[in-house]
């Protein structure tokens, strides 16, 4: 009872602090499961595991394959292309700051990073492996993981697909890139911001967009990790040229996942975060260019048609939401062995 | 007169070392081009374009899919993937170390690296580009590079594929693996070597295998940059049952770029360096294990059938020349601008 009520006063705080505030700073860190605590043994296992291309059937495909932390942390392409040229069924979303998400997935089909990790390794069209199991003999077969599998989890037989999932969402909480001029801004430094920058950013809250794209990630209000926040899309379809023009609803959304009728056409809502480097846009990415992302959503969301300078101010808003990319060290593969070898 | 007396006279004392001395250190620094000097900047810029798939025509394969430099610096591949899955022809050398090497290609078609990095990228089996000029308008279309280009060469319209091939070349000229085993033991620590790799040490001389797989690289004596050592391969094949099992001389070798009957079957000598972490073996990639080449090249260069125990001891004195992978950052690969984007 008592909890309820801390639960519900914690709500009610929450209200009021979002619409006295509709912004928010990146935080220094993201939410952390109890079960999977970070160490820095773990990242960096994570760090080989995703770089690794043994993960995937055919030894062509990393999690970086699709999601390059060299760059956006997507492919900037409209879908990717997994094993054997395959191309997947929506565009890949970005891993930066993927860990302050509270669902994973374009239909929030996996409640965390660890879940989210899982799917790609077996999906046909993705990396391609036949089963977990399969997965987890590779990484078995390989003395340089093994070893490290037993210094980070402790456990007797620890080359497990949890475990491989764990530590690759461990280094994804890494991912992080804090400091953009918008939380500079945010933080008191008033000249981070142009004019321009200001007008979109006024904008976005005038006509109604961070309804949805709140919170720090601008991915909505801040959610218990596991329950998303979904929103239609598009809502507006009548005469909106977009609908057909972008295939904005072939794919049903969450609808797959849950199967109910009231999910048709929802998504996550997506982050805003890093935003100007993700082209192209929406699940399809069959939008090429921001400005023109802004316009559907404009148009699709608020019923709206913009001006063309409401267009460039809130293209140049969500470019200061461009943060600082960490420095990283470039993991060594710890090598699959010549099995007639003896010697180190 | 003079210099051409300093130059018979280093001849003379170099040779006179090398029968002293079979065995070398790996340098500290390899030869560098007069034409193309280090700089911090341009090896920064080499280790993007290294990385960046952006240089293939769709947008899939990198240097570094193919030349894996968190790994062998090899795709451990017989053959590598290139674009739309296409197979190359030839097992992919390893990148580390390659500075080190007169000749680029297992053919020798290269003199330098800057002209082995302009192969692959116009190669339609491997990063597919239609041509130079194409690869250049890419790289230009991407502000992050020409600023850098700017800085580094200085010129008017420096991105050239001319110099893309020089910052490449200039990022690999740092790829070298110090302080293996085999060089600290030759450095005086007497420890560094197993028994098992010392007798091996002993075999490879003994035999005749450091005739060819001599010098610091164990690729051959020093040449000038441009003129490689070639050797036939196989030589012995009257009932050597490799030849057809592993496929020798379906390949034509050097005789495909000269077209000089005597270079049917000549190969540039390969590097023992890190060949341990390089399988599979030969131009073919056809042999999987290190022991196993060890036995096919006793058998087809040296017309010799190696006890079980010599391929052991030679494969533990292999193992001694993997040496130290140097700790890099990685790179940020510079945005693809969204062209209607007007702030940073």
């Amino acid at each position: 009872m008592k909890k309820s009520f801390l639960l519900v006063s914690a709500w009610a705080v929450w209200s009021v602090t979002a619409f006295a505030w509709s912004f928010e700073p990146l935080p220094d860190v993201p939410p952390i499961p109890a079960d999977n605590p970070m160490s820095a043994a773990k990242v960096a296992l994570g760090q080989q595991l995703y770089f690794d291309k043994r993960l995937s059937v055919d030894g062509t495909i990393s999690c970086n394959s699709c999601h390059t932390v060299m760059g956006s942390g997507t492919d900037n392409r409209p879908v990717s292309v997994g094993v054997g040229g395959k191309k997947g069924g929506r565009n890949a979303p970005t891993v930066w700051n993927s860990a302050f998400l509270s669902v994973q997935f374009w239909d929030g089909r996996a409640a965390t990073l660890e879940d989210q990790a899982k799917g790609p390794i077996v999906n046909p069209v993705e990396m391609g492996m036949p089963s977990p199991a399969e997965a987890e003999a590779r990484i078995r077969a390989i003395p340089g993981y093994v070893s490290q599998f037993e210094a980070v989890f402790g456990t007797q037989d620890p080359v497990t697909y949890e475990n491989i999932a764990k530590a690759i969402a461990a280094y994804e909480r890494t991912l992080l890139t804090p400091h953009s001029p918008f939380d500079r801004y945010l933080k008191g430094d008033k000249t981070a911001l142009s004019e321009q920058a200001l007008r979109g950013m006024k904008t976005v809250e005038k006509i109604g967009c961070t309804a949805c794209h709140t919170g720090p990630d601008f991915a909505g209000p801040p959610m218990p990790m596991g329950q998303g926040f979904f929103q239609k899309f598009p809502i507006f379809v009548d005469h909106n040229p977009y609908v057909a023009k972008y295939r904005l609803m072939e794919d049903d959304g969450r609808f797959n996942v849950t199967h109910e009728a009231s999910d048709k056409h929802l998504w996550r809502v997506q982050t805003w975060r890093n935003v100007a480097l993700t082209a192209p846009y929406f699940h399809t990415g069959s939008v090429p260019t921001l400005d023109e992302a802004v316009r559907v959503m404009a148009r699709s969301q608020l019923g709206k048609t913009l001006t063309e300078s409401e267009v460039q101010d809130i293209v140049a808003f969500l470019n200061s939401l461009t943060g600082e990319f960490p420095v990283q060290s470039m993991p060594r593969l710890p090598q699959t062995p010549n099995r007639t070898l003896t010697e180190k």
